[in-house]
């Protein structure tokens, strides 16, 4: 830390990834990374053309982006916007739609980065505990009035709420706003979409990272009314207007261009995190209802850091959180089905010589 | 706008980027990139290889990029952040080194997103007036009690302070940070990088949308002592940790690498530029002495809005800022010496039908 950092910061800690290394070949199953490969159009769209167009900025507003997420879920290009990563739309809607007097809420298990933005920019959080299995209680978020985030599917837990719950919730919330983060939805879950015809208090935000094989092209969208997008293209244009880079604007049309590529993926990841799930609970699992790319899961004889350190030991990385309520678990991202007889076998042998 | 805003932001006004017209070709000299491709290293190393990895999220760490600048410069890696774009790293600047105590000061004519950022973290702005010759007063510096942004060379003027009186700054302020912005450093101002090493209030962002020919690529980094590159760290793991994605990071190894290239385009601008100036002296153009990529010019005979817009119609875009004291000057970045000629024959068009 230096002299200068202002003071509001000192205590501050950021959002610690998971482990990302760049010297071991790991079977890596701790960040959520699709197994399969961008779409063969990405690649096409990626060409050596294209790279050398490099020196020119990229279009500010991600029109050709906007207009192909526009037409895959039928909205107006009004209603889109896209930035680096949801988690930068994140971190602009935390600025855009919460401030000194209103404070925030989200689940005291969710994605990690809630409270991180939220010590970024000074908000007041109240966190809503999660019932004894891990799922979120939609009644209390009834009539809250804080803004609100909740992932559906949640994570690290893998669970989801029904439609019509986020429903009851943005009905006695009519001048609060909902941030729903739907980066997990396309395994399994029900998108809220069709609520933004209703409320006008609904932001979704998306990724390209998980169902679309993008992660390292850093893509997130947001999904809702055109003044909310107008307001977080405030914020976008206030702080980094050029957030994507050329080549990933190209990448992110071909990737959603690809609707049979994008099906077939998630379809496989569906069918392979079924099984892999069947598996773990005959090894006596205890395993959440998960809708997403990833398995959560504990076992009666090893603790959640167990398993962990002795899965790294084998080769395969899982994500343990040491929070409090779920340091029992680890987060298994649901790779190809060839990795999962890797992991079940790694774990055989683990809980054979415990 | 929608009800949701924070009221502190609803007159907030976003920066504006130069057009990107996205239609029609135009020649473009109204945004500063480079007129030449990125180096054929960069387009060596960003293959169909890797685009076919895009499924795995970048190294949140940057650690080869950083490693590479740190090289080139002789510098820590410790000492190197890099992130998505260098607005990004201003944007992390300005959050981190100023807060409601701690105002910011920089000059009344200079890069217009300072402002913006000042706005967005509500920053108490002390602009300081440049001289009636647009230059900047170092002495106004002195002293100052505040954090500090200057570019150098600064923009849109083109003109830059050496390193002695900067170094005055410096030391008559230590408790102060300066953010010096050399964006255009490489195209004939002289680098305060050497002051690194004296003074420890200094942060210099640099990026490689102008020299290195990646605007579209967007990657800034920083340079400084290891504490403040540690605060900058600190804002981006709370804010968008995996900022480059994996292609821009590859790209921008290779741009550092090819050192021959980097000499070779910046040599060609520097020439180009003075070509370019001493036409438009000869033609009674009013011309800064820019140590930049691009010209800043006024004419006795037309408006700077007058100019821009004779030029449009001809196909030529340049930039026009209505803002007192600079509103009778374009901005013209420097392209290939084919287009110069272009511009200079549409301006001797404009010029004689006036």
């Amino acid at each position: 830390m230096s002299e200068f950092l202002s003071r509001r910061f000192s205590q501050m800690k950021p959002y610690v990834p998971g482990e990302q290394p760049q010297d071991m070949r790991y079977i890596k199953l701790n960040t959520n990374e699709s197994p399969f490969p961008p779409s063969p159009k990405v690649l096409r769209a990626v060409n050596i053309d294209e790279v050398a167009k490099l020196q020119l900025y990229p279009d500010p507003e991600n029109k050709s982006l906007v207009a192909q997420i526009a037409d895959f879920y039928q909205l107006e290009p009004s209603q889109v916007m896209a930035a680096n990563g949801s988690d930068e739309i994140l971190g602009y809607a935390f600025m855009a739609f919460c401030d000194q007097q209103k404070g925030v809420c989200f689940p005291d298990i969710s994605y990690g980065f809630y409270k991180v933005y939220a010590e970024l920019f000074k908000i007041n959080v109240l966190p809503i505990p999660v019932k004894d299995d891990l799922s979120i209680n939609y009644r209390d978020y009834l009539n809250c009035g804080l803004t609100m985030v909740i992932a559906n599917p949640n994570a690290p837990t893998g669970l989801c709420l029904p439609p019509e719950q986020i429903e009851e919730i943005l009905k006695s919330n009519p001048h609060d706003l909902l941030i729903l983060d739907e980066a997990y939805v396309d395994f399994g879950g029900t998108t809220c979409l069709p609520l933004l015809q209703k409320y006008s208090n609904l932001l979704i935000i998306r990724t390209f990272s998980k169902s679309r094989s993008l992660a390292g092209a850093r893509i997130g969208y947001a999904l809702s009314s055109a003044g909310i997008i107008e307001d977080l293209n405030k914020m976008k244009f206030s702080f980094s207007p050029y957030s994507i880079n050329r080549l990933s604007l190209l990448a992110g049309v071909a990737a959603m261009e690809d609707k049979e590529y994008f099906e077939h993926c998630r379809q496989q990841i569906i069918m392979t995190r079924e099984k892999t799930k069947a598996s773990l609970l005959n090894m006596d699992f205890v395993v959440t209802n998960s809708c997403t790319n990833f398995l959560f899961a504990k076992h009666p004889r090893l603790t959640g850091q167990e398993l962990y350190q002795k899965l790294k030991e084998k080769g395969i990385l899982v994500r343990h959180f040491k929070q409090n309520k779920i340091d029992q678990y680890v987060r298994i991202t649901v790779g190809t089905q060839e990795q999962m007889e890797k992991l079940l076998a790694a774990l055989e042998s683990i809980l054979e010589v415990k």
